[in-house]
């Protein structure tokens, strides 16, 4: 195969994402010049944040641009090296396009280890994802043995590992998600003590207390608005709130408010957000913990993987409306 | 005078507090039992954390009851003790109530130094109010030289300190106030860098923008509602927020909702609700530098003095309403 199948970024979504701000272009392999490489890409991974990137006030992390392909963390492997860190046949992850093949820099890359399970894990359990919550609950969450942990999108890339680590704490641990397969699955698989189904629930307020029956000490806030309220009204005094996106409002022209913050100020409640790129100090500490765990068994982790990038917007949107069970990623091309 | 006018909370408000939620009675003078004490109420404070102690679910201070006279900080002269802490003349401080003579115990009350400005003092810039502002500043706010720093009512009991310590610490200082009065005397008086009236500026945003050029590292949350979510837009990355308080929400029946909070996840902002009465362990590093302060004319305050406790609910009600300037004192009774 030498022609490069690749998604561009056509029109910028206001609300809900659609395929119509996707165009599918088909294009010649382009050749790497010097300080070039070029990358036959494997895995795609899709994660909310990039509903971010389509806005034109995109903040923390580049937005994408009108006419480009749309790019994201990536696993390949390299085709042609005009670079001396790496060879033809090395397996690599960073930043790479939505597209079968990337022509990229050194510098956006790293070389991997192919002796993981999968080499999806850098996108997942062993990547960006799985990091995130490694350090919302290591650096904000703080939780202690006994306390209570609760994690809202929790089958999700990052809730699924959130969990997994408080309970690796001695924590209490409740979750919630959109279907009884995701409940069970963090229930039954996961070992969570309390676990719901969001959409089914008759009262949040109901739910939650029930999931928890002793309050809320750390919660992993996946979801934000109408979710952030009822959780506010279950914390216990001192509690922490890991501010890691709040999905439910992306695709909102007009998002919800928050109407009990108040409850904040007397609930002496801390609310704070974070980007974990800003912490990449820590990585070989997350990748040694998490490597381990893994390896042991005592974390487990579930990917939804869509074949064939041309399938890429489809997931992606199938994304921010829940569809997905586990770590979204696109196999674009066989390991 | 024999007679105690007090002051009884008479029906729990839903939505605004009016006159009928007070009862205005006249009892005779207790007298104290072994153990107790009376004290002449010479200075009461009003404060808006009193209005969720008219709640029925009251969280971080006991609710007030119905029924019964109302508490609050105080300052006076004993006047018979029946305990070995005090004897007949000490000055105190502490909780007492709404009324000209309350009986207590020594548990609830401190003796204080009468050669202070004035003794109503105890009661703001060196008591609970300015303690709040101190500690918010200290252990959340953390401003660094040459930081912007915002203030929501910055005129108020709390406001008034809080600006003026960022000024003393190189920050970049601005606020808002409810009217040209108050604007003027944070401006001209405190020193503020930037100041607005918020209740006649016709964009939020725009005054925002214009009062902190630079963006806000620290927000001293004082308001809530529309006002955080302004603030929100205005932030920079790593700002915290000091969740004080909240007064524009304290008397709706339906808060606003906030409705930008995901914006504190790019932002990586933190927000963090405290009480003061959970630091009384910094009191006396705190007084110690209030006092200097104070004494060198580092930082002034304003007091707003009502006359009489008969007058108390309807000073109450004006403060929740923001028509007191300064902090909100009520004379009892000449020092």
């Amino acid at each position: 195969m030498t022609e490069n199948t690749r998604v561009l970024f056509k029109s910028r979504p206001i609300g809900w994402v659609d395929a119509s701000h996707f165009e599918i272009v088909t294009a010649p392999m382009a050749d790497p010049g010097d300080g070039e490489v070029l990358v036959r890409n494997i895995f795609m991974s899709l994660d909310p944040y990039m509903r971010g990137r389509m806005r034109d006030e995109a903040r923390y992390t580049a937005g994408f641009t009108l006419g480009e392909v749309l790019d994201g963390g990536g696993v390949g492997e390299i085709v042609v090296s005009n670079v001396d860190q790496f060879s033809a046949g090395d397996l690599v992850t960073g930043r790479l396009g939505w597209e079968n093949f990337t022509v990229t820099t050194a510098d956006l890359l790293n070389k991997v280890d192919g002796n993981v399970g999968s080499l999806s894990h850098y996108l997942g359990v062993l990547g960006m994802p799985s990091m995130t919550a490694w350090v919302g609950m290591r650096n904000i969450g703080q939780a202690k043995e006994g306390e209570a942990v609760y994690v809202s999108a929790a089958s999700g890339a990052v809730g699924q590992v959130a969990g997994q680590i408080a309970k690796l704490q001695g924590c209490y641990v409740a979750g919630s998600a959109g279907s009884d397969q995701k409940v069970a699955y963090i229930r039954d698989e996961l070992g969570f003590d309390g676990a719901f189904n969001y959409k089914t629930a008759s009262s949040l307020d109901d739910a939650l207390s029930a999931a928890c029956p002793k309050g809320i000490d750390v919660y992993f806030e996946n979801v934000g608005g109408a979710m952030l309220e009822a959780v506010l009204l279950q914390l216990n005094p001192h509690a922490r709130i890991i501010a890691c996106g709040m999905i439910s409002q992306y695709n909102l022209e007009k998002p919800e408010g928050v109407r009990n913050l108040s409850t904040m100020v007397g609930n002496k409640v801390k609310m704070q957000g974070f980007i974990v790129s800003d912490h990449m100090d820590l990585q070989a500490e997350f990748m040694a913990e998490m490597s381990g765990w893994l390896a042991d068994g005592k974390v487990k982790y579930r990917e939804d993987v869509t074949q064939g990038v041309e399938n890429a917007p489809a997931a992606f949107i199938g994304m921010l409306k829940g569809e997905n069970f586990g770590k979204q990623v696109v196999q674009i091309s066989e390991p």
